[in-house]
This record gives structure tokens, sequence and C-alpha cells, in this order.
């Protein structure tokens, strides 16, 4: 993606430098905060400048105007996914302590975001995955990369978790990375397929015990005993 | 789904009793044959009467005599994708004892067939259960009803070696079920996004491991050594 600022290090919005300039901006988050919405239920490729135009009872021609096109648009849409992925799941873990603890709250901001339903159709950038996997393209690459930066942020965690000795040192960054991502993306899957809580319960039961096994001398009956 | 034919015992397609419907049976397999394909590169919504006779370079009026509406086009399309999980992957596992050997076989049959890239956009199931999760209707009736089934089988296939010894008694059969469907499901996510085949590496070293995990005196060492 070209917004090339790191997933712990981002700031959530431009910063306008004049009035005119602001105000443009203003719109553009409002017709993003909507374009996120419809594409979390219809997919990606259901947003286009017409379907959002409709969506908000607003000429297309002020949608044009905004992004240029469907891809800008998509693509826009994806960062804002990106931002919001920041401010509300990476954010609050970067205020513990690296290692585990921050995995912790990773997986426990990354559980309270799915679970308050902030997408109407569910994570953005999880069904997006899904949906652009088969179609190359500009707004392929850019989930990929939000994704590729996501998993990296996990498998640093995890390699500050071994450095600073809460995890094994055979533990593998890449591969806990893969597992961890697995039971959030899976997390997000059973909600919205299934309905109510239950993912949330069997999600933070696979994270912790994930991360329980990455315990130096981990005990063989911390895991899996019925609560 | 109306097809109530479990998993575990289901025969792959319907015999035809005479010629007329034999023959109407056979275009109807053909047309299902390319309406997965399609549907698992653009999605269950790019799959439409229309879309499919272009495919095929046939008439429109062709393939809506063998459907009738978009809405039956998808799921059938998703009976087909039944089948295919059926041959591809559960009928190898069943012919291995059931248990740990068995639990083993369904991972190995599975990552094979996603592997082989069986279908052009990644496995129809997994995109489709991610496109149709904000969609409610009979057709993402349809989707969860399959994906309820195969997990149901992962769950019963992991009692049944706690039954036998293979796996501790305070192993939970639905726990463990949404842990190894969420392999699976990231396995296909991260091949399709990302190509190459570390999903696969990734993917099947998860499996393995969390299967070690439920061993009745598990080794604290089994896990996460590099190797």
């Amino acid at each position: 993606m070209s917004n090339s600022t790191p997933l712990h290090a981002a700031t959530l919005q431009d910063r306008p430098s004049d009035g005119r300039r602001a105000k443009g901006l203003r719109s553009r988050n409002a017709l993003l905060t909507e374009a996120v919405q419809l594409a979390s239920v219809d997919g990606l490729e259901g947003l286009t400048i017409s379907s959002l135009a409709e969506r908000l009872g607003t000429a297309k021609s002020s949608v044009h105007a905004a992004f240029g096109s469907k891809e800008a648009l998509q693509i826009a849409a994806i960062r804002r996914a990106r931002e919001m992925l920041i401010e509300l799941v990476v954010a609050p873990a970067l205020t513990v302590p690296a290692g585990l603890a921050r995995l912790e709250a990773l997986g426990e901001s990354w559980f309270s975001y799915l679970q308050s339903d902030v997408f109407e159709g569910g994570c953005l950038l999880c069904s997006a995955s899904a949906e652009m996997d088969g179609r190359p393209g500009p707004t392929r690459d850019a989930v990929a990369a939000v994704m590729a930066e996501w998993l990296q942020l996990l498998a640093e965690s995890i390699a500050a978790g071994v450095d600073q000795g809460d995890f094994a040192s055979s533990t593998m960054p890449d591969q806990i990375a893969f597992e961890l991502n697995a039971i959030g993306m899976a997390a997000n899957w059973h909600h919205q397929l299934f309905g109510g809580q239950t993912a949330f319960t069997l999600a933070r039961r696979a994270w912790a015990d994930a991360l329980a096994q990455l315990h130096p001398q981990p005990s063989p009956r911390r895991r899996r005993s019925k609560p």
C-alpha cells in the first residue's frame, strides 16, 4: 500500500492544512464511513460509486468527485478498514508491555472488536481477504498488504516474547502468527455465519491455549481441561 | 439443506432412471461443473444465469431451463461443492480407522484438496462462507448447513478419538473442531492471497500440533520444536 505508516505507529486520519481541504476530507471521511459498512455487507465488489451514492441518497457525481473510480473507492475503503484495525485493535494493545501480555491484549481487543459488530456485515478485512483472493489487481494487492502487515505484527510480538523469556526459544513466530490469525478469522466467520456468541467463547479459549503452549515449561494439564 | 444424506454417507450424484432424465442430469451436471468454478473466482453473487451462460458460450434459456433462478443455481452450486468435499476430503479419510488416524487423514486430504487447486479461485465453501455471512436467505442457509455438517463431522471424529483413548478425556470436541477448521480455512485463505505453498507447510504443522496436544499424556517438547 502507498500508506507506509507501520501498523503499530499510524495516525488515524490525514490532517488538513487549510479550510477547503478540511471540508473535502470531512466529506471524503463521511463517505468512507458508509463505504466500509456497505462493503462489509455486499462485498468489496458490491462497493461502487453508484451503490455508495444510492446508500447515502446523494448524487453519483459527488461520490465520483471524491474518489474518481470504483477501484480507488475500494482501495480507500481498505485503507479505512486498516485505520480502524489500528485504532480498535492494535493501539489498545500497545499500552501493555511487549511479549505475552501484549499478545493477550491483542487477542482481547481483536475479539472485542469483532464482537461489537463494528461492521454491519462482519470484519471487512476478513471478508475482503476471502473475496479478493482470486482476483488479481490493485484492490487485491491492498488487501494482501494489510493482512501481511497484520501477520508481521503478530510475528514480531511473538518474537519479542521469545526474546524476553515469556515463550520457549523453540517457538516459531511465523507459525504462531498463522495460528493466532486463523483463530481470529474463524471467530469472525463463525459469528457471522451462525450468529450468537459461541464463536468468541471458542476463540478466546483457543487463543489462550495457543499462548499457554508457548510457555518455556508448559504444563500438559494446563490445556484442554474443561472449565 | 434439503439434501439430507450425511457427509460421511453421501453418494455423489443422482442416478437417472431413464434416458431423457439422464440427458437432463448430464447437462445439469456439466453446467454445475462450470458454475462452481465461476463462483470460486467471482463469488456466489457473481454466479448468475447470465454469467454462467456467457462463460459457457451457451444460451441463457438453456441455463434457465436447468435451474429456473439465480438463487436455485447458487444453491445447486453449494450442493455440488458439498459433493466435492465428500468425494475429495471425507471419503478418503473414511478408509482409515476412526480416532487419531482418521483426523490425521482428514487434515491430509483437506490440505491436498486445497493444494491441488480443484477450484480456480480457491475453496468455494470457504469463500462462500465469508461472502454470504452478512446476507440472510436460502443461499446463506445452504452454506451454513454444509459448514455445520463439516464442523459436526470433525467434532464426532474427535469424540471417537476420546472414546477409544487416543485423546485425553478432558478434550472438548466442539472446541477442537473449531480450531482444526480454523487451520484449514486459514490455509485456503493464505494460499489464495499470498500464493506459494507456505500456507500448507504452516497448516500441516498446526494440524499435527493440535492433535498432538490431545494425547492423554502430551509431551511438552513434542510441540514447537523447530524441524
